[in-house]
């Protein structure tokens, strides 16, 4: 198989995503990221649903891209001058040598959307497509519900991608657009297009309503498409569609087709982290090649298969698309694992000396209270650097309390105080607030407040962290018969994101700890990151 | 195409996913959960790996489910005779009439992993197969990595498949167990099955590591096989494998395959969101056919598009599976979902009384303020009840306080008290524990001790209601800035289980009201078994 183009549209499509918005600094940091994946068509915007983006394209003009900046929009309306059309002239004014417009292919839409006929429908194709020809556009035409059209009425879908050809498109994409269609279906009519128009290039763009998106893509290409639409992370109206961070090692690694350099590959992982992580929505733990737990092996014979041969239980080398392998057991006291993990924080525990002794025995004592790190590593990181003295602990808890009116005549009242050594300073502090979680975020918060002026360049940091998420399930020990709840709190500063566990019989003890670990964590970490010197507190 | 039989391994492969654990208690209700969906085979345990599974093959038994049990094992061990083998007398004390063994189909495997020889291999198949038999189990065979075999060495992978045949295996499954596979390498391996072993039923095993696991069961299932394993929420090793509540509807409504009955894919959407939940892993929200966003729809072109006709933007009619279409402007209420659920509780809200007037819009009102019920469904049946007159509110909390000592010079301390009237009585009480959840708990029972000899027949039984699990997340409203504590609490009491819900911007509050609802549920509905009449308290 050849060549084949790949078009981003996580900056339009994607926007219409329950959830999902974006401001225009958000669209340039995302294009730039987009951008270190090397995909040739970036869809920016689309300026006459949102007018906002024109200041979008007029700013990543300036920004270099290696990728083509391509604007959104539509055919004409019905009974209308191209040159008059109101839409197309605020596509224009994106001022892109690309433009990717759309156009109805399946009557029903024609004649209860539109509301034109299908002779004026056909008109409008063409007629788009050559005016933007004429402004010397290239011009991407995307046939919307192609594959609904053609279930319903086959021949008048395929007019429209004649007219899209006759008008002079450059890249005619056939549309799944609900999502609706299996991959035989895709594959014909991919073919049956190129068989009409073999010197257009044919590309597709899908929906993943029925969690297909991807695998149509792969049958489009197979079928010949030279060029797919999709969006990095999966993002697009309803479920989504075709999800370009699987897709992309697919066609490389398995299909052979070089979409992206092995550089850029690399990139992949990073690069989608960071837009789902900005973008706040939707779960990347389980995501194929660039998740969290993807290349993660837990049981003893999955282990020892890795161990001996990764391709026994992996699709590709985590490596090629800057992914990692995790070996996990239930607990971590097997001792390779627990020095692969320790390796990869920094600590090396292969040695037998005293030192090393020690830290076993203590990770060994929290495995036997119930600690596992897989979705907490900081606090791994954190246990290891006191330990190993990279970490010098500089808040000590003397006394803290919590007190709650749950039901009263009054409204209800949360109220924690804490007193606290930070370095040599003595804080005593109170916070109330409308939840205990929150109100022991804040009390500590306070404390270190209190000092912010002893933090030279951390002074803003401390004041700037933020609670993401608490997740709480409980558990009974091997052989008790108490309940113990195991939280975890995830914790974001603006540029990274990192969570802590905590074990306790009492759910706020346990609270308490992930709190108390994830706070300590994020300003060892920046301290470490800025140079500063221990102690931490002057 | 004809018939295909589908096997649920959520309870075993599912088990392999990083941050998945299940009770026994938790396997029972899962178990009960599934069966609603008629799936034919329940794959409810690995007896080898986790010996506490031969309790849940025991209970369930007594369930009287309509699909049939299954337990998870592998061929014999090298050189070991099959009636001596560990795993295999592991297997057989589950005392399953249908058992699903796995036997390695890749040479690499064999030798690296296994470490005996490809022929030694060949017998252990066939003989654990033919031994198996014997006993008079219905036998599943999986050929693990049957595919990654067929690419290195396709004639060895073949012979696996012939000697589990030779055994007489009644179900032949070809695993693509690194889920690295394209479609057309895995309907190639069913073909070439099929044609070597035309009698036997072939079916397809598939791991989602390239996102493919739902299309290349399609892709099986068109070129022949008869049966497919997955799991509800798409749960495996590492990402996952087949999602089952992906790919029944596509079998059902786009492949004209009957697998399950209409009522029992209506049933799709509720039951998978109460396993979702319940296992607390993973996110539903974009999840194709069941997710909470994917009838979803949000621009006006599209909102009018839908309102015209639903099929312009919807793959299914979405009551097919029990879900709801959702148009995202503001004055749309969701009314239909609800109206289903009450029904299953025994409440007709489709008339327009003002009685079901003032029910709707008290469960609208609670919708708005995040409640959802899947996993859940006693706090609906309560608010249900309170709102008919089917129960009778006899517990009033007038106070109710909450200190806690996280940190001190001693040992922690957590102390509630509790003011409340009971009937007619008012009493006040005190109890101190070791977390903030037992606390409330002891501190509600400790209340209904003072009356216990007011309960008649459930004077015994207020002490007997137990604990069994609190589950935790936290989300975002819709709109909203600050982070709210959604808390199920699960109870048990000995004959049955049942779980409630709270919703607070404190976890405290959320956790109590979950707590209050589920022993007023208790009380309330034993009563009603008991036939006694209120007031509860004389």
């Amino acid at each position: 198989m050849g060549r084949v183009t790949i078009l981003d549209t996580l900056l339009r499509d994607g926007a219409l995503s329950e959830g999902v918005s974006f401001t225009p600094e958000d669209k340039i940091e995302i294009l730039q990221l987009l951008d270190r994946l090397e995909i040739p068509y970036l869809e920016a915007g689309w300026p006459y649903q949102w007018p906002e983006d024109l200041e979008v394209f007029e700013r990543a003009r300036e920004l270099d891209l290696k990728g083509r900046l391509v604007a959104f929009g539509s055919t004409r309306r019905p009974e209308t001058d191209p040159d008059r059309d109101p839409n197309l002239r605020a596509l224009l004014k994106a001022e892109t040598d690309t433009v990717h417009i759309y156009g109805k292919a399946w009557s029903l839409h024609v004649e209860k959307v539109l509301r034109t006929t299908l002779e004026e429908n056909l008109a409008m194709v063409r007629e788009t497509v050559a005016y933007l020809k004429e402004l010397g556009k290239e011009v991407i035409f995307t046939a919307e519900h192609f594959y609904d059209g053609c279930r319903h009425d086959r021949g008048y879908s395929l007019e429209v991608a004649a007219a899209a050809v006759k008008g002079g498109a450059d890249i005619l994409v056939l549309g799944d657009s609900v999502g609706a269609s299996l991959m035989h279906e895709v594959a014909k009519g991919i073919r049956s297009v190129k068989e009409a128009h073999p010197d257009v290039v044919v590309g597709f763009h899908g929906h993943n309503d029925m969690g297909l998106a991807v695998a149509n893509a792969i049958a489009a290409v197979e079928a010949g498409a030279e060029h797919v639409q999709g969006t990095i992370g999966g993002y697009g109206a309803r479920t989504g569609m075709t999800d370009l961070s699987t897709l992309i090692p697919i066609l490389k690694l398995k299909m052979g087709i070089d979409v992206v350099s092995d550089e850029a590959l690399r990139n992949l992982t990073p690069v989608t982290r960071a837009i789902v992580n900005k973008i706040g929505v939707g779960d990347l733990d389980y995501h194929p090649f660039v998740g969290y737990k993807v290349f993660a092996h837990r049981t003893h014979s999955h282990i020892a298969a890795v161990l001996s041969d990764p391709e026994t239980y992996e699709p590709i080398p985590p490596e090629a698309v800057g992914n990692e392998r995790r070996l996990l057991l239930p607990g971590i006291a097997r001792a390779s694992y627990l020095e692969s993990l320790a390796q990869r924080l920094g600590v090396d525990l292969t040695g037998d000396s005293a030192a090393n002794q020690r830290i076993r025995e203590e990770l060994l004592r929290l495995e036997e209270a119930g600690y596992t790190y897989e979705d907490a590593e900081a606090s791994l990181e954190l246990v290891l650097g006191k330990l190993t003295g990279r970490f010098h602990p500089a808040m000590t808890v003397e006394r803290l309390r919590l007190f709650e009116v749950i039901r009263g005549k009054h409204q209800p009242v949360v109220e924690a105080s804490l007193r606290i050594q930070l370095g040599s300073h003595d804080e005593y502090v109170a916070a109330e607030g409308t939840g205990p979680v929150t109100t022991l975020f804040e009390v500590l918060l306070g404390a270190l407040r209190e000092v912010r002026s002893e933090l030279g360049p951390l002074e803003d940091y401390v004041c700037g962290i933020k609670l993401a998420a608490v997740r709480v399930r409980t558990f009974y020990p091997r052989g008790k018969q108490e309940l113990r709840a195991r939280v975890t709190v995830t914790f974001s500063d603006g540029a990274r994101t990192w969570s802590t566990i905590g074990i306790s019989r009492d759910l706020i003890q346990a609270t308490w700890q992930a709190l108390f670990d994830g706070i300590e964590y994020g300003l060892y970490t920046k301290a470490e990151a800025e140079g500063i010197e221990p102690p931490l507190f002057k």
